[in-house]
């Protein structure tokens, strides 16, 4: 990856790596989960119980294969549960419906099941020796025969094992080739010498596809949003142009939602039905009512509560404020640490003023006010029922229900200014004498 | 579609299916147009008729069948047409050219045509029974043989009948089947029974692409975009990224305009020659004279009329707004419901404020003025030629030719003010005591 | 191409199609390079020189085929090089690596090499007519015997001749053909008369992709946006979705920088490590230090330096302006011509008023000052160490350290104003007897 961030710790639609394989271990059900992580990788335990509060964190000390790897969480092999599923953590293309399968073959007696896949091209790949049903071994391609190396169904990783035997197989694990490692693969001809059966489960390339680089990054993103874009599709979401659309792990979208093209959802995002989300809009940790609108060039950060029928648009950013209904904030504004009443309009360019360097304020503007457009509101500060505050105004002080406040200087006008403004101007060889 | 809307009034490219539909129609030149809705479907009766106001509007009571839908038509029948086409309201990408060409066979003597395509995959898909050149009958999917399975030739859906005939044709469809539907199939086998002889029109599978959910929108989209960015750059634009623009129907490019990555026309939109399109614009209802730069991050409303060699930058927004030639507005604008003069300057930040809660008001800016940045133009008002506004100035008395006009505070400095304000702020555990 | 412009100055990623390949050329270090321009190309002349100042320029008067061009730089010819490369101008996509690849059968004894691919459809290319690995003619496809068109190893137009008889083999070309033009492609044959041997490079035929018309730029554009993605890819950038991020020729971006969706790039864009672009930003001629967060919206502009851990927010234009370390530049803001000192913290809406109409000001914002939301900073001025500016203010003179300025109006309120209001202007059926 050439990165100083751990593998699994990249992200793929707002969620890292390692949180998709989680939360694909969670919906099957789990009831246990055990976590194998180098040493010192404390940010990857982190993320781990973020997922999962109750897994376990094992640690791998030495690199000695994926064999190994397993052995770490002795501990919970110990506890003999019911089965055990070995997943790797750079999948996080494995679905819970796959995970589910996995388990079925041992329901059925199997002692371990493999996850194999068809591969387009399978060369490099550890090969299923099938007889039958029957998984008999798992060849790496360096190992393989020139006929064995004509079998395009590879291993794609994964691996079940029944809980009361897992331990025993994996104890007969040996180090005897060329890399001196404890291969999992060896589990399937060792489960056989042990008089056990052997299974296969076949899932898609794509499922299958692990992550050593930035490309095979983007191509997991590539796969998990079109994964993503396909569900809001079939559950009655427009997406105009899927393809230039962005959505998180959790995006919740409601029915007749539109989505224009180019617009990016950031984790959080629970969207009501029939609302429109322009282009160019960019969400986040955030909640919008049904029927609003929102954007173009819109930027909701977390903490936005957009109301029912309110709009929202270009040029607006919000963050931890929540518009009342049929609230209205049009253009060039921030809105931050705000509460906006019903049916207020916040008029182009206004500026809650919610940091002084040291702390954040809040502004309240209460239902049906109208703030002029170009105001500065500075917080802590309450703009009053119906209230009114004149354009380009600073508003240090609370404005009562239906007042109107004005914060700006008196305008003056000096005639003939420019004229003589622009003689010297040119005069000077464009170097203006004032200011204005 | 799980849609509150009817599927034919969804949108792509800015109109709406059936308005895709509708314009081809009426591209080919048809005489009367002959619409055929749902009961109570006013929406799509009112859309037909906003793209053919002339167009007859039928009312299908009750759901038996394509033949019948046809039939509710009777009236528009009975009045024996040149030649009658039938189009599906849902399958937006029929071109005019092939409507054209499903009237050739008529001409010659045909009493019915089918529009065929050749299906990757015709599972499905009513099947092309041919004689030759003729076509005896079609096929339903589940009641073809198995030999009949195999051909590959599909039925598109539309049909031509001869006018002189079609009713006569029409009128013996039964619902002998077994959905106890009107199948307008149907009419190719009693056209041959009346001793008429059928014949085929090719299209392409694209072409009679239908919608029946929200990815097939997606795709017909797509499709349909992929053809105006075609056309756009046949005609002389540069599209650097012809994936990420998003045209509309009835969009017009001058030659030599470039649209860089990331841009979305509305509808209603025309550009001269030269006109470069910045990146992250989004232009609707808008008129760019030659040579004029726009964005990026441009938002230029219905209405918008940019004169030549104009520049709107980043962030800028305008509505119902005249840009004179040459006219600038860089950065941090909104600019509505005004005029603004040739050559006239528009700091970063100016707001017109168009708006009090009530009505709308014009703000005009005269050839030559230049306002400074960070102002708020009070409407109505006039700012007179070659007038200058000092930057952060609310206006709202009218500036006469040449003046300069001032409407901000004074400044005053307070000496050491911030020093004690970080010491008490520090002292107060960051909770500042006072306000700026 | 259907422009005003020559097709060779259309641009790809950032340069022109002319500049494409000269910078191939130059990196496989042509000792000299020749230009063959038509007649009052003097901008495509200014462009050659551009990208290699040495170029020796030559133009063609008559446009008599592609050897004529080639013996219009007969000239340099005379000198009689090393090893004479003829490339086109309109094939931006060449690689200095083919060019390297050209030069090998050159120095193993080959008067002529050609360059070749195998054609996907070779309808319409040169077919290269071999004997082993001998280039025996190119036969154009007009000319070429139903046999030689089953060939599919084609010409690609580039062509290597060894400098001591280059100029003996195009001196023997003729126009006895039906275009009457002097073919390039006739100095395989007419080697091979005076006793030379040629030979066959292969290259992939994207490489030898030609421009001419705007669907060729948008494809070569594509292809070459492919290659930059990749290249980032693999030294350690994470481009999230790579095929919605443009990139210039020359942009630099360090480990583990993440770049969102929707970014565009211009030229002369260096990024270091560890730094995150977000989504629907906009960069150009610019320099961002190690730590800092750019975007979304943010537009970076020629000149702008943004400093280690600063942070550049949502809907900011930044030109010809540095940011000191850890410095915040969050929202709606403009500087322009300024610096701004390490840990400063500029408000949302803050603008640099560095234009009267004439002339350009600097605006000095110095370590740790404080600028409150919506000021207006009125250059040439300064803002001293650790100063604020209250919100909203208009600062006309330099602010001293430490020191509080605040430039606006003082607050007054009109008590119950706004109901009245309301009340007249529904009155007046919604016009407005006053303004806010």
């Amino acid at each position: 990856m050439k990165s100083n961030r751990p593998k699994v710790l990249h992200e793929i639609a707002g969620r890292s790596v390692l949180g998709h394989v989680m939360a694909a271990v969670t919906k099957v059900g789990a009831a246990e989960v055990s976590v194998v992580v180098g040493p010192d990788r404390d940010d990857v335990a982190r993320e781990a119980r973020n997922i999962v509060p109750s897994a376990h964190i094992f640690v791998q000390r030495e690199r000695l294969g994926t064999g190994h790897a397993v052995l770490s969480a002795r501990e919970a092999l110990e506890r003999r549960p019911d089965d055990v599923i070995v997943v790797y953590a750079d999948t996080p293309l494995v679905t819970a419906e796959t995970l589910a399968r996995l388990r079925e073959p041992l329901a059925k007696g199997a002692a371990v099941v493999g996850l194999g896949f068809e591969a387009r091209d399978p060369t490099g790949y550890g090969r299923f020796i099938m007889l039958g049903d029957e998984l008999l071994d798992i060849r790496e391609h360096k190992d393989a025969s020139e006929e064995e190396r004509r079998i395009t169904l590879c291993n794609g990783g994964l691996m079940a094992l029944r809980g009361d035997v897992a331990l025993d197989i994996l104890d007969q694990l040996e180090t005897k080739n060329a890399q001196k490692e404890y291969y999992l693969t060896d589990a399937v001809s060792i489960a056989r010498r042990l008089g056990h059966r052997s299974a296969v489960v076949i899932a898609s390339e794509e499922e299958v596809h692990g992550i050593n680089d930035r490309a095979q990054l983007a191509a997991a993103e590539r796969m998990i949003q079109e994964r993503l874009r396909q569900e809001a599709m079939v559950s009655g979401v427009t997406l105009v142009a899927p393809e230039t659309v962005f959505l998180s792990h959790d995006t919740q979208l409601g029915r007749d939602v539109v989505v224009e093209p180019h617009v990016v959802f950031g984790p959080g995002v629970t969207i009501e039905d029939g609302v429109i989300i322009h282009s160019f809009s960019h969400l986040e940790g955030t909640h919008v009512a049904s029927g609003a609108g929102i954007g173009p060039y819109a930027r909701l950060r977390p903490g936005a509560s957009i109301g029912p029928r309110a709009k929202v648009g270009n040029f607006v950013e919000i963050k931890n404020t929540e518009l009342g209904a049929g609230a209205k904030v049009s253009h060039l504004t921030y809105l931050g640490d705000a509460s906006v009443g019903a049916d207020a309009n916040i008029g182009a360019g206004t500026i809650t003023c919610n940091y002084d360097g040291f702390g954040k304020y809040r502004t309240e503007i209460q239902d049906g006010a109208f703030v002029g457009s170009n105001s500065s509101l500075v917080a802590p500060i309450t703009i009053g029922k119906g209230a009114f505050v004149g354009s380009g105004s600073v508003i240090t002080e609370n404005v009562p229900d239906n007042a109107l406040s004005l914060g700006r200087g008196r305008q003056v006008i000096k005639e003939d200014w420019a004229t003589e403004f622009r003689d010297k101007a040119k005069a000077a060889k464009h170097q203006s004498a004032k200011k204005v």
